[in-house]
């Protein structure tokens, strides 16, 4: 590790997506019911079509379309009706010119049947006749087979993030094991004297631990697994240890923290030593989380973030580094952005890249984004933040009435 | 149950509303790891400052500013340090005008300073001497008690949905059960004697069960708790025996299929006939979704919804009533919407609202919305939709570059 120059955002994420060949996302199998918000592993051909049968979308009678040409509210065509198809079973019966059949909606259209009438538009008679009001063409208020999906055809790809619909589609397509990418096993570490667990009654000089909490539920929100979530005093040893049981259980290290100059450099000097080849970036131009650490151990392939110890951005870090390469790794879509009328000017990040956290008001008339600016240890500032734009490096700042892409928090 | 006529949505939400008084959301106290996505049911005061000391925001001395009046690169102050605050310690010593202290980021100043020098704009001498070159105001790199939250203050709402940055300041503030609003106990029952299990090989005229799994997944969207979810035949006996059991665990029963006209009616008589005062709404001037049924059953609190049985529009009267329902009771914000340009023409729903799947494409020049049309049977065209936006009972439609509001599923 002699790293004398910090990286810029896109060099960081380069040599990020380089080591994390090591913990590329494996392939498992869930069942249905726990498949929700995860990624699909792999493109989804269909073994049969959907929907198998021609299915009625209607009440009525299925017939011969051309038996009822001509026919109107006046005129009637008269069809025999030969029977009744029931709803889940086969429709066993073909029917020929002149015949027709009882179909309910979603009920199957027998042989030689190619159009319903609905049956609003239809009287039954004496001796099995139907009086037939209306003329309908071939394939009226008739589902194909395969129309929905075709047997063979690709019906969800490798990378789409399983949303209800998705869930829907699998269910009616009969997947029942899922084949999605596994959530990356994190472990993550709080360090400092002076943090105490939540639970604890504050004493001069202390404050809780806060970031491990905000990095637990940002796994939660990508869908990744937190095995270990632990605060550690500024001890060499008891920091060793952590790094040495997470090297052994998890793909992802985060270690918090370490904000005064001396504890940044043990962490970052510990991360080295515990790892092959080590930390390859030390410094991050990026505004806020200029103090973050990447490392890789290719030997027990974990992934090692040291994240900025103030909590905006620890949280910044993990979005554009962490949630990103998630994303990337596993070729899921990034979400959509939201396009906002910037209310004042912002400068930009003088030689870095700058993540500017933004809070929309407005709406129908077109969203309005007031930066929220402040220090980045201040908590509160982030409950404001809807979300957040990004400033290129050699971006001089925003203008008052300018139009920026947002990234919903 | 004598309803005549449809409602508009307007009016099915008014009256959804009115009902739902009997299965108001109650509040209950989650831990804060199990707090993520809930929606926060009290206002939360700070019964502490944060930070509850004045803090460096870097390493280095802490001073009093106006000994360091004048100083600079050339001409140094020279102050007496004292000694140095520990990480996590309270700072015991206070400083008089020529002293300073040594504080590492985060640390707590001591009685008397009211300011900090950085370590790189200092330089010790012999004899616990301190050259300082830099002339700093009062408050220069410090932050002072309550700067992020006053004690006292009201520093999240009700009604907030906690994300990854609220549940960082909530462990900031000590919050170990955060007051939530207990997620509905939901019942969903598929009907429909063409329905299969997911795991069962189709016979014709069958379908695979899953508008039930879209529910569920849709339930954990929202955060709602699935107490069961059941496949039943069209059998009176059966639907009735659930409807019965429902009433007895859920605060919300959803019912889907009886497409066909026969079996519709049969679970709005059931729902009816089960539930006092009973069916309020039977057929919603929406499209897709006219087949809808409300119902409240004010003994057993019990709020009843017979969805749609196709697909799409049973995922669209989910999205529009039971989501928004739950948004409503809870206070909790709508989903931010996004703009975007309509690729083509489409009409109206003639008479009902109208909710347009839409796909988005396009990105930092402004989203194109591309409609996604077809029979609300197909599943397939669920995937490929990224939101809706309403189209009003009115309204004749929409025209091609018109700019709508997208809200994302």
């Amino acid at each position: 590790m002699r790293l004398l120059k910090v990286d810029s955002l896109d060099e960081a994420r380069e040599k990020i997506i380089r080591a994390a060949v090591a913990i590329k996302p494996e392939k498992t199998d869930r069942t249905l019911q726990n498949a929700f918000g995860m990624i699909l592993a792999e493109d989804l051909r269909a073994s049969e079509s959907i929907p198998a049968f021609r299915k009625s979308t209607v009440d009525g009678y299925a017939v011969v379309a051309k038996d009822t040409s001509g026919a109107s509210e006046t005129i009637p065509a008269f069809l025999q009706c030969i029977g009744e198809v029931e709803m889940g079973k086969a429709a066993t019966t073909p029917i020929g010119s002149g015949q027709c059949v009882y179909v309910p909606t979603g009920g199957m259209l027998p042989e030689g049947a190619n159009a319903m009438v609905m049956v609003e538009h239809s009287e039954p008679f004496g001796g099995g006749q139907v009086a037939i009001y209306d003329s309908v063409s071939p394939g009226r208020s008739v589902i194909e087979i395969g129309d929905d999906v075709m047997a063979g055809a690709t019906y969800m790809t490798k990378g789409k993030r399983l949303r209800a619909q998705e869930i829907g589609v699998l269910a009616s397509m009969g997947v029942v094991d899922v084949p999605v990418f596994k959530p990356w096993r994190v472990t993550i570490l709080s360090t400092g004297d002076e943090l105490i667990p939540v639970d604890q009654t504050l004493m001069p000089g202390e404050i809780r631990d806060s970031n491990s909490y905000t990095a637990a539920a940002q796994c939660e929100k990508y869908g990744l697994e937190v095995v270990t979530k632990l605060i550690l005093p500024d001890d060499e040893e008891a920091i060793r240890n952590a790094i040495l049981t997470a090297k052994g259980n998890s793909d992802l290290l985060m270690i918090s923290g370490g904000s005064s100059q001396g504890k940044k450099d043990m962490t970052a000097v510990l991360l080295d030593e515990l790892s092959t080849p080590g930390v390859f970036t030390h410094g991050i131009a990026v505004k806020p989380g200029k103090p973050t650490i990447l490392g890789i151990d290719e030997v027990s392939k974990t992934l090692m973030i040291g994240l900025p110890g103030h909590p905006v951005a620890a949280m910044v870090i993990f979005e554009l580094l962490v949630g990103w390469l998630w994303q990337t790794m596993t070729g899921s879509s990034r979400p959509l952005t939201i396009p906002a009328t910037m209310e004042s000017n912002v400068a930009g990040g003088s030689g870095r890249s700058m993540c500017l956290l933004l809070q929309l008001s407005g709406g129908s008339e077109g969203w309005v984004a007031t930066p929220i600016l402040g220090n980045s240890g201040l908590m509160s500032t982030l409950t404001h933040a809807d979300g957040y734009t990004m400033l290129g490096i050699n971006q001089e700042g925003l203008n008052s009435g300018e139009t920026v892409q947002v990234t919903l928090l």
